[in-house]
């Protein structure tokens, strides 16, 4: 690599230099461009970007590590996310990285931005949420920076966390006729924040309304305050099973199939008739007049895991309540959704949704 | 602990909440208050907040951990910093924080947030400065998170370090009658700093005129691009000895020297006269009519090591050329500057600046 030049130079236009939209390259596109250039000093490092997590090598075991920021107004909106709840879900976003490399968190530090429109009992709020996430997943918090911000609420959360080097899970890994499972059930925390953005809308234009909110409980707590699954991973060591390739469903089941797709250079069948919903999620897709298919495979924020097993442990899998089978690994590339009429689908890619919304 | 209780409330006004002004607090105040009602779950956890970085057990040696927050029109203004420069100080800065705790960086993450102003060139920039430091410290970029930010440039970076047991060196530690010693030199960064943005509002009166920054190459490289002092680390392994105590100087000599006296509950006695300052540094305080104290003391963002020694090692530091004994431990809490007239004033609380500024 050619060594770069500093000089000194004043007042450079960014927007005048020669530009190509990051648009069209789009995020994961940028993230490959990243990856593409980065170079490897240290034998200890066995995995970088591309994963769910960093894997280091640290003797006995493997270290992970994940990180993620959240940005007001991008990311979440205050009027509607209660900070204790941001706090909260600041956390298990990183723990479910964790848990898709098949390991269980251990510290977490947190970067915060603040500006003076935050008092000190909001800030106490978010850090409630905090401390009750790194109750619930026995996580420490052990370091971090507060700062000013400008412009609202920055928060970098980033998790270290442990694994077994028997038990890693990758992306990579699937082998055809394996069986495609899924954790608990997907498309809820979509549905939750279509209902929350419904009635902020409607809020703002009448600000003597209640929120019509009941019957959604479940959606709504599955948006605000997610959880990683460190209960599967416990329940698959206790089972003695490890998935062949695992990742979190942040972005929506269609573009975590993509990935597991691209990392095995194998194809994903999926059936939609076996994909678990609550009653709560289909109700809400009612109302809104959507299809269940476009919540459960472009909603994101499920923070559920995708993963795969052998055909040999199948008979475990079925024992295990939390993990559902809805499809296979096939030897050819095409990613298909069975549809509940038998139709089929390409499922193609969605990503990018971060940035543009 | 009481539990969190997350209700699902609506519209939370976070502006009608009894408020405390974080200003109220200081920046210290609020991670004292965080650190405060931190549990510790994990037995691998050895030091959470309140050092350079958290120490995690990882067998045979520490793991360390740093993170930093850097927000553009906070920490930075890109008028005058390059893209380049500003991704090269986001890992030196990272890196300093490792090298304070006596280790070596191995990993980094980068978080970034983008908003459409920028594009591919800039953020390539951005990127070739991150590499080349990487390079520089021999460490591996393994992950990050990208995202859009609707409110400038925000990077996040956290730095993964290794350290072997016997040679940690946290802020506690010094002893009555330990050296304090600090590498380089002081007040640069902060003398590039003002001719930075005295020619900014120059430039801002006058889009004519060209920046006048000849003959003060050294301290505008200084602000613009720091290095983290591994090179200082490394000698002090092959010279076999270990500080006991240090503290990387990011806030200002002042600031650093009051948490060294905090965690050992010992005073510091510091002589002006001994203290490196480059040329260029007093040639900028001369034009500037300030004192080289007040740079020195408060600037901040040197980036150099701060640390003491016990007295038994003193010849091997003084064949150091990169260390300068500037004072010594005192048994009891008072911290002195002696000025070159013979005057002692004492060292006062800074801090706070991040914030404020």
């Amino acid at each position: 690599m050619k060594k770069a030049d500093f000089g000194l130079p004043f007042f450079v236009d960014i927007c005048g230099m020669e530009r190509t939209e990051l648009s069209d390259l789009g995020e994961f596109g940028l993230i490959d461009r990243i990856k593409s250039k980065t170079q490897i000093y240290q034998n200890t490092t066995i995995t970088g970007i591309g994963d769910d997590a960093a894997v280091i090598d640290s003797g006995d075991y493997y270290t992970l590590v994940s990180t993620d920021m959240l940005l007001e107004g991008v990311h979440f909106d205050l009027s509607y996310v209660p900070l204790k709840h941001l706090g909260y879900k600041a956390v298990a976003s990183n723990v479910s990285d964790i848990a898709a490399m098949n390991g269980l968190p251990k510290q977490i530090t947190v970067n915060i931005g603040l500006s003076n429109r935050f008092s000190l009992e909001a800030i106490d709020e978010l850090y409630e949420g905090i401390y009750a996430a790194c109750e619930n997943y026995q996580v420490d918090l052990v370091g971090g920076d507060t700062s000013t911000s400008r412009s609202g609420l920055v928060l970098s959360v980033t998790a270290i966390g442990e694994v077994p080097k028997g038990l890693i899970t990758y992306r990579k890994g699937a082998q055809p006729n394996d069986i495609l499972c899924v954790t608990g059930d997907l498309g809820a925390a979509y549905m939750g924040l279509m209902l929350l953005e419904r009635e902020k809308q409607e809020f703002l234009a009448n600000q003597e309304m209640q929120p019509k909110l009941e019957g959604f409980d479940y959606v709504v707590g599955k948006q605000l305050k997610p959880e990683g699954r460190t209960d599967v991973i416990h329940e698959l060591r206790e089972k003695k099973i490890v998935p062949t390739s695992m990742i979190d469903i942040s972005d929506g089941l269609a573009s975590e199939i993509l990935h597991l797709s691209q990392n095995s250079g194998l194809g994903f069948s999926v059936f939609m008739e076996n994909i678990p919903i609550e009653n709560q999620t289909l109700n809400a897709t009612n109302d809104f007049n959507i299809s269940p298919v476009v919540a459960v495979l472009n909603g994101g924020e499920d923070y559920e895991l995708l993963m795969t097993f052998s055909q040999a442990d199948f008979e475990i899998i079925k024992s295990i309540s939390e993990i559902s089978p809805i499809g296979f690994v096939t030897a050819d590339k095409n990613n298909i959704l069975v549809l509940n009429s038998g139709e089929k689908v390409p499922i193609t890619a969605q990503g990018w949704q971060h940035l543009k919304d």
